[in-house]
């Protein structure tokens, strides 16, 4: 039976989870899909860095290799920032290739082109692994969420801050010490900006705000506000009445109607439903206007979260025609 | 265009939910499904006491106009226990039509025969509704958690108990106080023994086990434990320890590899993904063997909720052939 087979953009963090859990679980997923898998090329800067690929596996620098290869059916893309990744998946679609991304910068950017796009080519889109990291919360909007109607989202969707947050109150230290802290763990990188300046949970808000409302707000309507002015003594004046700072992430509308989205730091009683959420895990509270409220927790990143969000997207991919008896 | 006729059998709480819903979205639901949605037949046993019911709609006892009718495509069960519900089900598939329902004591009894009689008779069962109400776990598992293999489940899967719980600790107040207050909230049946004992939780653990198992555990894997003996002076001193008792619902395996499960009450801490469940919510904590620890709360009954999830079933099940082109 001809193979399904895999291109991988990366093999980074992100990368090399996928590549792992290609492999560590093909039987399972070759099962699931009903074919062989084959993860046939990876491109990377620098092939001569990785010695751990199958040998069968073409490691290039050349996207070519991919757009030039029929056989090629689907592509994952796990690199970052905005380019070459669009330009790299717009070929990818042009080329008739499903893709399935973690790139939430490129595709808080650039998804609604892309989702176009691949309309017009035929092809799907994966996306999942962008927002949350292994929470299924892109798919549970799109496809168990269909008849309600989400008025809207707050979240905790960088699992950095929520850590240096957690850390700062549970230790009683500063948040230069809890950033040290995080980058120790490897939870935060080098330049922390792009999660302590709340970009990253912006970039997560948007590809939610174009899922649920088909749009973005306009500039005017959002706020976005990190968390390196936050002081240790802030945290514990609002410990004592017994309250929790979180980075808090909405979307919503305001009295006049405008779709408005915010990033910031919040004061939360036992009450809220993201009190609880601490250290690097995310979790995304909706109100449905049938269901009421929902909230999903789980692991907001990391090489296998990450990397489960991307392989369930294969799979609804390569499942889509055979519909389970039992739909419930 | 030939409109998409359901028959609901049931109109108590969830059936009226159901009813209610399909009015009030109707429009919303005929553009999902893409067809005119028409409530054809109710069965219930009094008709004479439902005067709200739209003239069009045939109020009858007679479960005959149903599966005589071969117009009608889906069936709403929402009443409860294993009979008349089991024969009925099995005759609405056996009549091709496709069957969605809520009930949780008869579905973890017969699931697997409505699955495998659905399956012969090619038409589909939803069932997410039989547990933990509006979440949709059932679907997450089913459809989003394919490639992962959940390892276990543990799991608040009675808002009742919990209610009564998270009650006598707050207020101090003991057991039968706090099973009156859920009844004079509606929370709690008249003979709440089914909550109160942990049937009603066992059963919905069942119906998971069956889904992620593919089997329920023997007999004698099985521990039930209800919360009617609960002092509040136990649950204060575990307050001073800074502790929760939940009464938790379990599956898993045993050191011998035996498929497990317990309902029982549990003191966890504050770092239990359970501990911050509280009043009527249902929250189910699962291990995935590559995305790792998600929880998923929520309204775990309720009128809304629960028509919530057989709403979403019934989109899922009339909109299977066309797949979005965004996947993720």
């Amino acid at each position: 039976m001809r193979p399904i087979n895999i291109a991988l953009i990366g093999l980074g963090t992100v990368g090399c989870g996928v590549y792992q859990t290609l492999h560590i679980h093909q039987q399972r997923l070759e099962k699931l899909v009903g074919a062989p898998i084959n993860i046939s090329t990876i491109i990377i800067e620098h092939p001569d860095k990785h010695q751990k690929i199958a040998a069968k596996t073409n490691v290039t620098t050349d996207v070519n290799t991919v757009l030039n290869n029929p056989e090629i059916d689907v592509v994952f893309e796990a690199i970052v920032g905005k380019e070459p990744a669009f330009s790299l998946l717009r070929k990818c679609i042009q080329a008739k290739k499903h893709v399935i991304t973690s790139n939430k910068e490129m595709f808080a950017t650039h998804g609604d082109e892309l989702k176009n796009l691949a309309s017009r080519y035929n092809v799907r889109i994966g996306y999942d692994a962008t927002t949350a990291g292994g929470i299924p919360i892109i798919q549970t909007i799109q496809q168990l969420l269909k008849a309600n109607q989400i008025q809207y989202v707050q979240a905790i969707l960088n699992g950095t801050t929520n850590f240096i947050l957690s850390a700062m109150r549970e230790k009683n230290i500063t948040f230069s010490s809890a950033l040290d802290e995080a980058q120790n763990w490897g939870y935060a990188e080098s330049n922390p900006e792009n999660d302590i300046d709340g970009f990253d949970a912006f970039y997560k808000l948007m590809i939610l705000s174009d899922l649920i409302f088909e749009k973005q707000p306009d500039i005017e309507h959002v706020t976005r506000v990190g968390i390196r002015n936050t002081t240790e003594e802030s945290i514990q004046a609002l410990q004592t009445e017994g309250k929790r700072l979180k980075h808090i992430a909405k979307i919503g509308h305001d009295a006049a109607g405008n779709l408005t989205a915010s990033v910031e730091l919040e004061a939360v009683s036992k009450e809220h439903p993201l009190y609880a959420v601490e250290g690097v895990n995310n979790a995304i509270h909706i109100k449905g206007d049938i269901v009421g409220d929902l909230t999903f927790t789980g692991p907001g990143a990391g090489s296998f979260p990450t990397a489960s969000a991307m392989i369930e997207d294969f799979c609804i991919l390569f499942k889509k025609e055979r519909a389970p008896i039992a739909i419930g």
